[in-house]
């Protein structure tokens, strides 16, 4: 979903919605899917599966999550961080900079 | 829990079960306030919360689940490797082997 | 260095200089320090120092080197990212895309 | 190279070197390329490059640092570690307790 066409379909989008309220019911599909490996991730250690199988099943829901946190890291970019520039004055600083320490976090896990 | 508590413990420890055995509970109430934190995810998407706190969410939750794989890596090390190399013979190889692809997929994500 | 104060000191800046152009000095030293770190390596492993020595000097490099990405990054976002949506039409998409790639390769390291 | 081709080629392995001593020439070789890259990165920012692409070069090169630091962790595992554990003790778990550490750091960066 382009800044365009997202613009097209709902511009501006409604307030109090960010940017991925458009992919809304597909994040949450994700969310149910990484909430569904988590509890297998239970059985497996209940089960006494060997760690590297684990370790291997935690290596994907991990990479699950941070997909998500990468879609909705550019729905946030191509939104708030865009329609902040284009309002001009200070507040794109404040975005980017809030930004940014989304990102530091994200590489530190 | 040392190799010699964990031997002295229950030594030799059970056939079938694994280094992280004597941990189960623990790792299991850990999951368990994992997938709580997913469901958590999904309310705040739900309810339109700022991408930025989301990503705040979700970078605890890659951190819980990171510190859970490294807890299970540990005890791996500590038994299921540790006891390959004291029975000797090429065994080692192939656990050395799997425990470092664990240790590069934990890294690429 | 914020948007405002960088575009009073240079605006707009100059054609083909880009958003890290004002710190570039501060750039080039850091990575003179890196450059330095890995020479240290070197010497590191030509002296038979402890394995884990080194892999905790090779963690000092890399948080380095994610530092200096992450300055590079939040310059981007805040010059070249901010200016295509201030300048409109569909540059941004590019410029969101290539960067929430950029993150993701940081991601994968 | 396995711990027994390793063990056959040079056992016990001389004292006061470690796991990485038979790679030397290896890892030297493979840091002075990631020298090389941390110059270049130089020249890149001295030349005004355009910001992602460095950032595609950042990614290289600590990618590069992180495939070095994973064979000299495997190289510690099958030699110190397993070194640790066939003699007994409780030295074991002070190397087992290092060496997640040091892959804790990793994890980090």
């Amino acid at each position: 979903m382009t800044t365009t066409e997202a613009a097209g379909a709902d511009a501006p989008s409604t307030p109090g919605t960010h940017g991925y309220h458009k992919q809304k019911d597909e994040h949450l599909k994700r969310l149910r899917r990484i909430e569904g490996q988590i509890r297998g991730l239970q059985r497996m250690v209940d089960e006494d599966v060997y760690c590297i199988d684990i370790l291997t099943q935690v290596s994907a829901s991990t990479k699950a999550l941070q997909s998500f946190a990468l879609q909705l890291l550019e729905e946030h970019l191509r939104h708030c961080v865009a329609d902040a520039a284009v309002r001009g004055g200070d507040e794109i600083d404040a975005k980017v900079d809030e930004a940014t320490k989304a990102i530091a976090r994200m590489l530190r896990t």
